[in-house]
């Protein structure tokens, strides 16, 4: 399946949660399949943290950019593009096509840079359903992501319950936890104290707080994996094992990577900071740390997700410690209180958070199972 | 109590893990209790990243200058100063009063720096050991630890079996896992990658790198608390909340700290930035990821523990996902399979990694009971 980048422009004023507004964006966005004559096979996904409106497929000539969940969507597959029209959408904010941090502010001229205005879970879902306003498709037949994905779909089922028949929240929470909260706050903190950084401006001072980035990257991959994952990949294996039987000696440095799981992350964050822009990282973080649709309800997420009403399909993995399973299963309560209708699954995976992008028989079995019934019911 | 430092030179060179040597260093101690006349009732505490000699007692004036385990240690405590001699002594490479990278390299008149020798757990115990000679103790009545300073007990029970009668074995494990040296790594590439690093050298430029401190002990903080004291301790709960009971809105800042975790964060690493050491960081990381009995074993620890002779308590808590009770077990295992003598406790504990450190009337309970039985074999 081959992939095709569009871009859609936005004169009309947005207003924001935090009070602010954006003007005159892009948002860059993917399709796959064919919409339907009455517009109602259309399935949106919602990106995480890292990831882009590419999806699924590849560019023309290059065999290997697979969008990054083409294990899950394209023709035949879990969410099968030969019957619903899929939507992959960059959010605002991000460095990967929609209007970021990098970008002009039409107000001051100038770069953008720490000045974007702070965009929240809610705020990207507005400007999803703008961008399907201009697509003239009034209903989804579902809306799915994985984790911050997963919040969007959340939000999407409360801000637009008429607009969404099935909302899909893979590896998900309803909140940060405060110990997410503190892991993206020291990868903030790495990233803001670059001097590299220049308060946000260091697209003006041609730098880019590498060094920050790195050590943001490096956290992040700490907590998307399992424990057991990374005995079983790394352990406490050495650099140059592998090479004959002999147990060498440790280099008995503090400096050079001294086990497989260093120059894994060393390598890890080296290819992030080439390209991962510092000012999208603190955005999105921020836009996690912030999502709590339970906030205006005192708590309460059985009041919060009582607007909501589309059928849930729910995903957890059992080794994922970002977003545990008893995270989804509070959405699977405080939903099934309200009686909604709610299939969750919890996959028994060991590959921790990223379990969510990978290809595991059972999970994608679980998620073709339900867009068949989507197909039944919607596409009737 | 009242406590005093002192220190004790050691010209003659120690031959170290890694193939090099240090010589003329001092280390610093302190001692709690009276020895016997046949010297039959001294106990080592060995001591973890963050702390020293000063295990018990305050400084004459000092009323809040409390050792690190003055709730375990002295007179009528768990560990009874009025029955042991009970000695604190800070480590090679540490940054509070023994020799570190901070002082003179005798060989080149130069601050060590990153030159400092990288020293092993193994070389701390010999060490250790001189100190006793030179204070005509033989065998100690028990050798104590938590976490880092659980492996020194370890390792003392294996390299002078005939030296140990006790072993007390604390929050600890018989190596790192993938993820204890991934945490470790981003540490330590937060303060390598510091500008003011200066590659260890930092002395020489009058500069410290206060920033990558500030991020090691963050991300070492968010490893020593458990997601549910976090949680019950901050939750996500706004800085200025509580003042009223008017829910106030985010500040929709990525600069600015919003949540009480963040600034809990900020407030620990900027505190830790004033004091410690950046090269002593990274020489203890260091330690604790190149300590691994079982190594020369071909990984197997029952055949690596078969030399200990000691009686061992081990305490492992239940929320301690840094050195989780598994691998206390791990260690108790392989000491059964050696039929040694062992008690094992395995605390219910909500704070983690830090429980060890903390007032738990079980925990305490169970170490009293034990030198209870320590006092009554060893100094019958």
């Amino acid at each position: 399946m081959l992939s095709t980048t569009q871009s859609m422009h936005f004169v009309a004023v947005l207003p924001l949660q935090s009070g602010a507004t954006i003007r005159d964006y892009s948002l860059s966005f993917e399709t796959y399949g064919v919409l339907n004559k009455d517009k109602s096979n259309a399935v949106l996904i919602c990106h995480a943290l890292n990831a882009s409106h590419h999806v699924a497929g590849v560019y023309e000539g290059q065999d290997k950019s697979e969008g990054w969940w083409d294990n899950m969507i394209g023709p035949g597959k879990a969410l099968d593009t030969n019957k619903f029209f899929v939507i992959g959408v960059n959010n605002l904010g991000s460095c990967f096509g929609s209007t970021g941090p990098m970008h002009v502010n039409p107000d001051t001229g100038r770069v953008y840079g720490a000045d974007f205005p702070v965009v929240a879970v809610e705020d990207w879902v507005d400007s999803q359903a703008r961008l399907l306003d201009a697509m003239g498709i009034r209903t989804l037949a579902a809306v799915m992501g994985g984790s911050l994905g997963g919040m969007q779909a959340l939000s999407w089922a409360l801000q637009y319950p008429a607009r969404v028949r099935h909302a899909v929240v893979i590896a998900s929470a309803p909140n940060l936890t405060a110990e997410n909260i503190a892991f993206n706050e020291v990868a903030r903190r790495a990233i803001q104290t670059d001097p590299d950084f220049h308060d946000g401006h260091f697209y003006e001072h041609g730098t880019v707080p590498k060094r920050g980035l790195r050590i943001a990257r490096m956290i992040g991959h700490i907590t998307y994996l399992s424990d057991d994952v990374m005995n079983e990949k790394f352990g406490r294996q050495l650099i140059a094992a592998g090479q004959g039987t002999a147990q060498r000696d440790y280099f008995y440095s503090t400096l050079e990577a001294e086990f497989q799981i260093e120059s894994y992350l060393r390598y890890q964050g080296d290819k992030f900071a080439e390209y991962f822009d510092a000012n999208t990282y603190l955005l999105i973080t921020r836009a996690l740390d912030y999502f709590d649709p339970a906030r205006r309800f005192g708590g309460d997420l059985s009041l919060a997700l009582a607007s909501a009403t589309a059928n849930f399909l729910l995903v957890s993995f059992t080794t994922d410690w970002r977003f545990a399973p008893r995270r989804s299963r509070e959405m699977v309560k405080a939903l099934l209180h309200n009686r909604r209708e709610v299939s969750y699954a919890e996959i028994n995976a060991p590959h921790g958070h990223d379990a969510f992008l990978l290809d595991d028989a059972r999970y994608l079995a679980v998620v073709s199972a339900y867009f068949d019934g989507v197909a039944k019911t919607v596409l009737a």
